[in-house]
């Protein structure tokens, strides 16, 4: 038996320690032969493959990023794409299935492959925690540590010149890195998508930890939205050179919060580091976890489905019931939360 | 409303995020007071009683240790200590009820409290995860992240020396903090409470892991027992001072590795720096949550139970469900692990 | 024997280890009393002061930020500045003489009142090492250390994606943060304020590293100036919003060298996390012994110095020694790098 | 022109940086080839070598360990061994000269094979900082972070507990590593080889930071010596199975102290997570400047020197220069730390 391995979509911290706990079951346990697929459904569809042995993986659990590469291409599109020409091209290199590691788009994909007849199974991949069919997804926690951490530095700053610092994190559809984060690091206010708000009840909770003697910290996700700003937000897109802002929303609620309280205010947009770098314990068991039960999945030839975490179990879940709505942030959870704040 | 906080053994990163967490929303949302008791049971035996209010508990949330202090005091024993003294204690002070924040013998403690009528609830708090009734607890994680630190490090050093080395991680009675730590940093053998072993089951192992070229990382609870070394074990007890060794079960499995298979080995007993500083995000986030809800449960006067952790939800469980048997290591979580060793 | 202690401009990691080190030396070896000054030369200038006793100073050494505040007042400014104005304020509170904790501004200050007959005496402070009379300043090594850790981690990313990742660092008139953690991420590129480069000589290197299959890393301090840029220079001060730009250097670096080569490139800017949180270890050495000399010169009345390292040891040097020119990246610092790009 | 290099001696944060630096600049500039002799001065005497291109040294400055391997091989000592022998192994692979990573040991040998007319320069490698001509070398920085990090742990143990935490480092005959990650962690009291000190000095200043209502913090180096424990010391070399002790002076220590003062003790040995894993920026920092220089040393063919740090700059030592004594903690600066513990 022979499968290959692909990791796809945005990089995350835990990829290689699901690569390398795939390859150490698979081989010793169950004698299957693996090559990795370079970077994501491009390699599928240009037959771009290596052998992937036990020493390739050796040492990879704390290894941060993927060794294989990863794109953002769709195997249904391009001349070399579609069902027929990649079991064509499976077929040519004698490859029995194929591991797909990566998030929505990715198992999406991987679903209609299985549903054309091509063997897949998925291991589900998301740093913003955002996909349903599974409690927690390797990244999220390393991302968690990170902007927390971060956090905490710019506490010291805020208490330092008493003003309000505002921590832009991940999390373009659901909020969950900002809510841990925001927890974790002890803000006065988190701003998720899942709940707009306006600027004035943001600088109202503000005004309240300012009284209090608090240097106001302001987590916000990426993807949050500003309600009545309409206006502003039409010429966002833009920056002085024409060119797409590379800035996020952070920088429009900064200047806001500092012009509505009078209390200096500083973004940051924690960007990139959000996503690389060694995983943290908690991500490297969650994803040797998963790649051991995905072996088990392609021994069995139980196609056309994820592996995922329930509760402290690995479970398997057919791909069809994983897709679909995104996991967002529930209001009883943001309220939860929302105690913290008063 | 006034009640009573206390946090009891040995200490562990979140106990403050607790505190914290009962504190704010408590004051906020159900205008309890709080007051602090000193060190556990001891405290409340002894009436040492101190005002908590939301500005003790400022950025409590990322410091390690406890504020209150702890000990290990058994509330029913001395001249001061049992039900009806600490009624008449409480009673004095005004108290209407304790949160109990500890692990299986301070739960115990309340359950019996309780069940003589003392207005007792509880938080789970154990850094080895040996509680039933949670699926984590918090300190566990950040203990894991240690753990895993340390031997990320072990392993340079290994690898240059071409040494095994033997790291020994908390775990009394059970082998969790073992298996996560030992997973994450890729550990070639893994030695817990719950699966004796002999010492040649141990270095057939290390020798394989030595034959493919690696320095073996072998990661040992300090609960483990070696069997067939009994005439061993009965003077270990003693070092050459006629004093309790301090060091631990790697210090003797080190040499023996040694000694059958004559790679250089070496023993490092990770000790106290796996309990203490700042909780990692995780168990900051746990902690949190597990502080919000004991709050509602006080505030229903829903005693006689405490809060844990399922899946992600935090729920409650009676205290007679919570005790007895210990969370160990089931076979198969082991077994699983075991597919990396090959 | 009176002292006061202010920190001043922008926080550092270490402030705290000075504040702590002076008072535990200058309260049990000298018998002096001290009292901290609120938020900088304001505090001095509004007679903003409060007692510091060690019990203050308790466990400082780790804790990041100012506990004293800080501010960007110029003494010198205002109804109640001046150096005849101060003088009676210090009369009035029996204080006979400050240590100024700050960079070239506060020294400069410091400098002129001590000039005008004010007892006064310095430590440097200045995370982006720009001080002449000092071989390093405290907080520096913790910003590079931060610096460092956010490049491993986007290098990560880079190698996955195959893009070339742009970090910028602090640095506005010299280059020294951007040198270190360049050096000691090991990137491709070192963009600083000393050494002005095109786009073209950029691209080149980011071109040459993409060719030998690395993902570049190119380094920029936010006060690199890109030559033949004077257009885009124009356009720069102002975003859509007609506010002043967030983003830096790095935002238009990135999308410039992504249409020059075809590379796919990302900033990030570091920014503020780089100066808050926990010192690291050399900065904390480094504080806390300028603050134990700091004492001495108090002791002695040594006015009108600052303290200051000089290989391993602590000297004094004359305020106006330590003022004017800063301390820039010679030339053969940065050359002593290039090799490393080749 | 082509070079040898080796590490040899304890493994050190910082060994794989130099080698990288070399590779680079002496490839790049120098047009020199490089082979890597492995596990150091036995893979001289045994022709053990291999090439070492700037392939092999990608990304190693952040790297632990080391990638060629370490012994504590004589290259005097064995059959192969000897000058002439070497002189024939060296010649037979065409190879000109060798940088040799070391300590003191290693250096010795170097000096008197190039005083036996073999090429040889150096690069001073010791965790323990114990080189008289170097201010710091590469290592020492990580350990000291890494010790410290280790007690900011043991603190909130010790504040939670009201214990004295008593933590043992590196240090067999130096005390920098306690000296500085002492003073970095607010120690109460250090104990190093170059002062001496008896149990009744050392239970003093506990039992002052006690009474304080500080959890008292003794840093104690691995090689310090307790006077008037002479037959305390006369049993100390074996255990309870009469094997050599793997536990230290801390463990001689806790139980007197606690004896002694009733304050209850818990020793922790942090051992070998001292030298492993990623080393600080500051180290990669000096060691990559330690490589670049040792790769101009080679191409000027100034054999007999090795390089070293003097304040901010690399300058060059004759090996005669650079041995003899040992650099160790001098009073003053152990005075100067000890204001802090009044």
């Amino acid at each position: 038996m022979k499968i290959g391995i692909l990791t796809s979509g945005g990089d995350c911290p835990g990829l290689n320690a699901v690569i390398r706990a795939v390859v150490l079951k698979g081989t010793t346990t169950y004698n299957i032969e693996f090559v990795g697929i370079r970077d994501g459904w491009r390699g599928v569809v240009d037959g771009d493959f290596f052998p992937l042995t036990r020493h390739e993986v050796r040492g990879l659990s704390k290894v941060g990023g993927t060794i294989l590469g990863t794109s953002r291409t769709n195997p249904y599109e391009g001349p070399r794409g579609g069902a027929e020409n990649i079991k064509a091209t499976l077929y040519a290199h004698h490859i029995d299935g194929i591991i797909a590691i990566g998030g929505e788009g990715t198992l999406a994909a991987a679903n209609r492959l299985y549903n054309d007849g091509i063997n897949v199974m998925g291991v589900p991949k998301t740093i913003d925690n955002d996909l349903r069919a599974t409690d927690y997804s390797f990244g999220f926690d390393t991302a968690v540590n990170i902007a927390t951490e971060a956090m905490d530095r710019l506490r010291t700053t805020g208490d330092s010149h008493k003003r309000c610092m505002v921590a832009e994190v991940m999390g373009r559809h659901v909020g969950w890195i900002a809510l841990h984060s925001g927890i974790a690091a002890g803000a006065h206010v988190i701003c998720i998508p899942e709940v707009p708000m306006s600027i004035d009840e943001i600088t109202a909770q503000v005004q309240k930890a300012h009284d209090r003697g608090r240097a106001p910290l302001v987590v916000v996700s990426e993807g949050f939205t500003l309600t009545g700003m309409d206006e502003a937000y039409s010429d966002k897109g833009l920056d002085a050179f024409n060119r797409p802002r590379l800035g996020g929303i952070s920088e429009i609620l900064a200047p806001e919060i500092e012009r509505i309280t009078g209390i200096e205010t500083r973004a940051t947009v924690l960007g990139h580091i959000q996503r690389g770098g060694s995983p943290s314990a908690f991500d490297r068991v969650l994803a040797t976890r998963l790649g051991l039960h995905a072996a088990d999945v392609v021994a069995e030839e139980a196609w056309g489905q994820m592996v995922s975490l329930k509760g402290t179990d690995i479970v398997r879940v057919p791909f069809e019931d994983a897709l679909g709505e995104l996991n967002t942030v529930p209001l009883y959870r943001y309220e939860e939360a929302a105690a913290l704040f008063g």
